[in-house]
């Protein structure tokens, strides 16, 4: 229960602090990711949706060629939550070694 | 060059009557399906992204647990072209036969 809580404005500042490249848009944690084409945008979203499941928290995500837009919000919490944070911070993980692995 | 030309309204209607389930909206092809959840609509995702990548024809795609919502237009003819057309029904194979194998 504890988790699904939706953060306060200064719980969120700390976490966004931690997730520069995320702002919040519509109530909601927002990234665009842009990789160099389909290919690398689908091997992303299939590491980040082995982890979505695993999670069982699902992200509202778009995609088209290279480009993956990701909006993370809790419904049941009626704003951002720590399990948004969370996914947010794998999703930052997974880009960030496959940005490593690239070179 | 032929396979990238807009199609005219008159080609547009002959396609749409072989896509039931596609409409004509903001001047692209779009069909919303509907999984029972995350893991059937990824599992159409990446069927669709093996095709996606084949035919080299990008959708405009968005995901939230069991829903997907397609969005197909040919930018370089400015309009829905005979590749969008063709990306739609090898859309509805994969669903299809998604549907036929859970029974």
């Amino acid at each position: 229960m504890g988790k699904a809580n939706r953060l306060s404005e200064g719980e969120l500042r700390v976490a966004l602090a931690d997730l520069p490249d995320w702002r919040l848009a519509d109530g909601k944690l927002r990234r665009e990711y842009r990789f160099r084409d389909f290919v690398e945008a689908w091997g992303f979203m299939s590491q980040a949706a082995l982890r979505v499941h695993e999670l069982d928290h699902h992200p509202e995500w778009f995609n088209v060629y290279g480009t993956v837009r990701v909006d993370l919000v809790t419904h049941d919490a009626g704003g951002v939550s720590a399990r948004d944070v969370a996914l947010a911070g794998q999703l930052e993980a997974i880009a960030a070694r496959l940005s490593a692995e690239r070179g």
